[in-house]
């Protein structure tokens, strides 16, 4: 059975306004008439919510990096089963700030697991649900220290890391560039908001069984 | 870097009797002037306190399978990460109250997960440790069950549940003979205690690079 809503997914490091362009295209979307469920990983859960308190928080201590991925892969296993097949089962357009994407960006960016291994754990956990669309917010992670004058070992270190991590939203974006749309974060936010809005009403008039509004 | 250490691992259903021989073992070793650690799956590490609460005691209400076998996943890089790997890397005898076996028997036998997917997971969540000796203490669940008169729907459904986990672990212990001892829960605990003894003195005097007491 496939779903019958639409899942649209957005990826990019932090800062860059995933979260502000998931809120503008619920707003659009809803204005449209659609039901807009909109939600986020790690955390979208009660469960993923004590997971996140572990994971980016330390509440359990220091963990190793293999439990790290597994412990946001059951984030995703959860909140796929709790929120997201469960939306689009009933038609909705499931809005997303972070998912597979972010685990394989910055799991593998550490150096100590493979990416490809990370996937594979991160597409299991997803019984392998493919966005509809995934925007990927773009920024060169340079542009973000630029105002720096002396950046420390440690921002070179971290300089490195988001930039690895970056290479790895880009090459997961390249390998399906149908189901993607990389944008510039810096545009306008409007501009952004106008430009991903067309794509998705683009989408959701062409998939087969989908909903008018 | 092999480890210098040995791991041995219980494995069976509950109630066979694994905690009592996993004692008698550690006594026996340890009068024998070896360092030996004891330790469980699920829960030996503080993460893997707050994750069994979790599993076990439904602290995070009921989860997804895929959840569920992720987070019994993440307990177990947790356990290696912590207490495992560290014993053995100082020469230690590590004797674990269930391992990789138990997550594949029980979270395979409900029938929605795929066990090869399941033992994949637990794999990788483990690097692909395996045990030096596996005891499979075997029991009939049928034995279990015989003094029950009338046992209703439920406990049918729990019977094939047990059943097919019991088949697992038989299977698993099949596939590799050489690294398990299997061994029938209802003979007198010294007994079976001192067969197991035998056989891991024996592979700690064969072992290359063993410690000697």
């Amino acid at each position: 059975m496939s779903p019958r809503g639409a899942f649209v997914v957005f990826e990019g490091g932090d800062g860059v306004g995933k979260s502000t362009q998931v809120a503008l295209l619920a707003e659009r979307l809803e204005a449209a008439g659609r039901e807009v469920v909109t939600t986020f990983e790690p955390g979208g859960t009660p469960l993923g919510a004590v997971l996140r308190g572990l994971l980016l928080h330390g509440e359990g201590g220091e963990v190793g990096p293999r439990t790290e991925a597994l412990l946001y892969a059951a984030d995703k296993a959860e909140h796929l089963h709790q929120v997201v097949r469960p939306a689009l089962g009933r038609g909705a357009v499931v809005v997303c700030d972070r998912y597979v994407d972010s685990m394989v960006a910055y799991q593998g960016a550490g150096r100590v697991l493979d990416g490809d291994e990370v996937e594979r754990v991160a597409r299991w956990a997803t019984g392998d649900l493919r966005p509809d669309l995934t925007v990927l917010l773009d920024l060169d992670p340079e542009a973000g220290l630029g105002t720096l004058t002396d950046p420390d070992r440690l921002e070179s270190a971290g300089l490195d890391f988001h930039t690895r991590a970056r290479a790895s939203f880009l090459a997961l974006a390249g390998r399906d560039p149908d189901r993607y749309l990389v944008l510039p974060a810096r545009r306008p936010r409007d501009e952004l908001a106008g430009t991903v809005a067309a794509r998705v009403e683009a989408l959701l008039s062409e998939r087969p069984g989908s909903l008018a509004p």
